[in-house]
């Protein structure tokens, strides 16, 4: 059986129980080699270890996650994808708050808009009926 | 002059041009111990040297908020606060879209409120016109 990605570049023999042979298959050297590069082997090692085996495979694919933002962005990491993230969330809770302010004022327009249509149709009713029983109230 | 919190940590004496001691005061030790752990001393040295001076606050900073992040969540570290930003980021996007499509939904029945309100309104002006003319109409 040939070592796992992370035995291969530590160069050291790949036990039956190796912790990280499960997450680094030989075929995926990248994905150990980022890890190794920002955590450290034995950092990685450590981490796994502290964690139940059911939670490991969660743990590997952040750590990948982190480490290669930080080999893309050496400044900020994935720090940097929070902070646009969290910006992205202020302007989209301003634009909404704006879209909601705007609901309330079409809704009492509206409202405003058919009581006056009423208010305009009642009257020229009305008036009509004014218009219309006159010529009665003249014959009388 | 007392160590930096780096030295301090890995016992070791800290020289005047120490790559650590601008960022790591020595009456602040959880910063480095935190990093430490997480990224390895040595990592934190490579990330720091690969940087030109002005931009090694802002990693230091960025890698505290990340070893602060893993150790808090061993599982998920910074990476849970970009998924749960991305949900609310979706969610945010698609409250905006229901409020845009019902101003868009305002909008028209408020023009469709306005024309019918000007039509019973002139077709009644004008019926009221016919009336007031019908009279002379009938004298002639």
């Amino acid at each position: 059986m040939s070592p796992c990605a992370a035995c291969k570049l530590l160069r050291r023999r790949c036990a039956k129980d190796c912790i990280f042979a499960p997450y680094f298959p030989s075929d995926d050297p990248h994905k150990f080699a980022s890890v190794h590069r920002v955590f450290g082997a034995s950092n990685v090692n450590k981490m796994l270890q502290d964690l139940p085996e059911e939670q490991r495979g969660d743990a590997v694919s952040s750590m990948v996650y982190e480490a290669n933002a930080r080999v893309r962005d050496p400044i900020y990491g994935c720090v940097g994808a929070i902070s646009s993230l969290q910006q992205q969330v202020a302007i989209l809770k301003s634009q909404l708050a704006l879209a909601q302010a705007e609901i309330v004022h079409l809704k009492m327009r509206q409202s405003q808009t058919s009581l006056s249509a009423l208010f305009t149709n009642t009257n020229s009713k009305i008036m009509m009926m004014d218009e219309g029983s006159s010529p009665t109230h003249m014959l009388d």
